[in-house]
């Protein structure tokens, strides 16, 4: 038992990437895949903001102004997502 | 099992490519499909985008201007899920 | 017991593929498959385009212009996928 856990440590260290590390990669992909809804609702979002504008096309910067605004704060949670993936990624 | 353990950790390490250099690359494919959602968003934006064009067709221009910075905010998750990739997959 | 899984680690071994190299071409199909979203959204553009042009026969040429526009932005995260899939496919 002795031997055999010494061995598999050395082992492990010498190969390229452990299952833990790999896992740890899964997670990464995980975290940034919160964008996924973020684009999803800023592409709803926009959408709305054209038929909007060609419904009162005098309103338009106005409504370019506030689609940008909406997008902004959707954008808040793909960010989040984007940090934790890196921290991930360059975690020791 | 003392000399099986020994065997299968050799065998395991002689081999070509490791589960977690297998699992860093599913991690690699979730974080570029993040960019799943982009694509359904801006492609939303662009319906619409002609939609509101045929209601208003004075306003093209503007409309057209607004939907490719919609598409751009609704872009910018899947150029970080492409980046977190490209980071996974050159990861040492 | 003990002979029978000795037999198959050497047969595990000597086969072509191993665990990581299958889960390796699980992440590519996964990136890859990000074009999932990127054909149902530019094919909702084109759905929508025709309608348009339907409404206002006039505009046919500034909204087909339009559609393309936004079909290729969409398209772009389809293009991430595929480039992440091909260096998964060919990683070392």
């Amino acid at each position: 038992m002795n031997f055999m856990t010494i061995f598999n440590t050395v082992l492990t260290f010498l190969a390229e990437m452990s299952v833990g590390d790999g896992l740890r990669y899964i997670g990464a992909g995980l975290a940034v895949f919160t964008g996924f809804a973020a684009a999803i609702g800023e592409g709803n979002v926009a959408a709305h903001a054209v038929d909007a504008m060609a419904r009162q096309p005098e309103m338009a910067g106005n409504i370019r102004t506030t689609m940008l605004i909406g997008q902004a704060v959707s954008e808040t949670t793909g960010l989040y997502g984007l940090i934790i993936a890196i921290l991930i990624v360059f975690a020791a």
